[in-house]
């Protein structure tokens, strides 16, 4: 039986591919964007896990939109307005498929910024979307290009990680934040501000989202994956009630409504008193990782790659001089070490292919110090044969 | 934000309305599919919720194919063969979403029995099938229409329930089966069989499966909805393999995985000792509710209305003579009992509407013979105003 056409033109994920070769025990992986195991809420999990004992009515069918309680909290939390509503999906990767499958008609046009994440590239190419990329620096898009592709190009979504970027670990400025609000109200552009990473600040200050700077123009996508654990796969779309109802109608034919025992857990972990112990924990632990990277990389990298400081996320962005990364990747998983070269993180035309995205959360520091001292090494032989 | 043109041809689902209409205390409800909450086997799942306690490894990111200990039971369970693999999906809802994105391009032509599982139509409206329906009577599909349509048109796939069909209750023929695998092999239309209610089978003797009698030409779709509990959003496809990949490659985009915890539980369920009983205790439940709701119809709306016995599943589909089941179906909620008239089950023109869907397994037997005891009420007065 013959695939559709859209899907046909659709690369699968190169990352979930390598994270499948990557898993032989021997290989150190900064490739996947993976929280730490050892991180994971497992007092809070066991707990909430003990409440859904003897609770048939949370293994019944339930309504599309969500777990009312869990529902609820999230309209008070993150101070929903009358005009605006939620939807729970199976991570936050759900929320962008349905926004892509009720909004984007083929041809439709959305920016991203380039280099993207993975996951929004094959959701909007199985949309069949025209896609334009919109150069990235370490204060955001460029706000020149933005405004010259929203004037000449119908563009319908912008989508957008302001805070850490995956995969530059970016937060914009708020100068940025400010002018992005304002261009796409100018130009009826719906921003699509996706923030799996802005629970993971480990330093500076909290800048605030896009989307809070031209509300009735924006969807919102959060994760738990990254703040709590991302096997119970449960993420947050929220927005404009019209805009919700037509991703709940897309949710009715995807998969009726999103696993309830997993959302009542969820529930139960962030009204948890402990939670905010647990988020500050969690904080500090990818601060001290990060810095360990950060160190050996600014001292043994020095002569051969750099990289810009970031305040949060799950990802250092490290641009190697005179370096093919494609071959680099290939070169370093015989090694035992698994990383994502630039070349993945853009499409269609890349502008160049000399950085790699090292992610931070997931190896030990043991395992940081090692897997590095490979990667140098296998830099090195590639840079002098 | 303007949504596509292929969402804004679908109707939202009647029966999912209805249900959050339906939801008021007071309301007997025959109208979902919804499985019987005290059959819920609440010790098995106790027990293996107390197994996910300090098990991190089932909360960080999985394989997009489902949970391996899960995918090898259901591997050796359901006996596939070496040319076929399995997929664990968000309910077998997903299982056919995913089908329809990998699969139907617009216009492509989807055969279906009529009446139809709605959530079948919404999937198919969505991928912008050309939908062509199938008349259905109680051994299954008509099948010189079914090769008319087969020859006729370029069919790529045929969707069917042949096992207590959603929603006339209708269990095919062993005739009815192999001929109909001898048709999808001659025009090579893939068989999409749907089997959710397969394990409900309360009396009568257990016919193959449609797909083992062309297997190269056949996807499965399984539910664990209705045989252990559908709040934990779990189904099956399995197929030939080429087809499982893509399907593979669409979800990816469309959540990443399954989420894990609850895959760990339900090969909890599936392996434990006392599973068989509780399938053999509940249906036995559902033969009684069944007998019970039968026995009522047979004599008590004997001068208005008839159906054919059923061997299983959890709907009995009751034809009332001279009845507009649209106006019945809005005043019996008046009453307060909810039922699905027969108009919502077509695509197109609907050859009559004079029957409802009757669900037994949700409602308490007290409650049946309330809610008939109402319904009739409403039939009469609309009879004879």
């Amino acid at each position: 039986m013959k695939i559709t056409t859209a899907l046909a033109k659709v690369q699968p994920s190169y990352i979930r591919e390598i994270l499948s070769t990557a898993n032989r025990p021997e290989v150190i992986s900064f490739a996947g964007g993976l929280p730490e195991l050892q991180s994971f809420p497992m007092t809070l999990i066991n707990e909430a896990l003990a409440k859904l004992h003897n609770q048939p009515a949370l293994f019944q069918y339930a309504n599309t939109e969500g777990y009312p309680p869990l529902l609820n909290f999230c309209r008070a939390h993150y101070a929903l307005d009358d005009t605006q509503t939620a939807l729970i999906c199976n991570g936050s990767q759900q929320g962008l498929d349905l926004i892509a499958r009720a909004f984007i008609d083929p041809q439709d046009c959305v920016a991203l910024q380039a280099p993207s994440y993975l996951g929004a590239l094959q959701v909007f190419d199985l949309a069949q979307a025209q896609i334009v990329s919109i150069n990235t620096d370490n204060q955001g898009p460029n706000l020149a290009e933005l405004e010259q592709c929203f004037a000449s190009n119908k563009v319908k979504i912008f989508y957008a990680v302001p805070d850490f970027h995956n995969p530059t670990g970016a937060c914009w400025s708020l100068h940025t934040r400010k002018r992005v609000a304002q261009l796409c109200r100018q130009y009826q552009v719906t921003l699509l501000e996706d923030v799996p990473y802005r629970e993971l600040r480990f330093s500076g200050e909290n800048l605030p989202l896009v989307s809070s700077l031209c509300p009735e123009n924006s969807i919102v996508l959060r994760s738990f994956s990254k703040s709590i654990a991302p096997g119970i796969r449960l993420g947050l779309v929220s927005g404009p009630k019209a805009w919700l109802a037509a991703l709940v109608k897309v949710k009715q034919g995807a998969d009726l409504h999103t696993n309830v025992p997993m959302q009542a857990l969820l529930f139960d972990i962030l009204t948890h008193t402990d939670f905010a112990n647990h988020s500050q924990n969690l904080k500090r632990r990818y601060r001290d990782k990060y810095r360990h990277m950060a160190n050996i990389l600014s001292s043994d990298f020095a002569s051969v790659a750099d990289f810009t400081p970031i305040e949060g996320g799950m990802f250092i962005w490290l641009k190697i001089r005179h370096c093919d990364t494609d071959a680099l990747a290939r070169e370093a998983l015989l090694e035992n070490v698994a990383i994502v070269p630039s070349s993945v993180f853009f499409k269609g035309k890349i502008p160049n292919n000399s950085a790699i995205r090292l992610n931070f959360t997931q190896a030990s520091t043991a395992q940081i110090e090692l897997g590095l001292k490979r990667l140098l090494k296998v830099i090195m032989k590639l840079q002098h044969p």
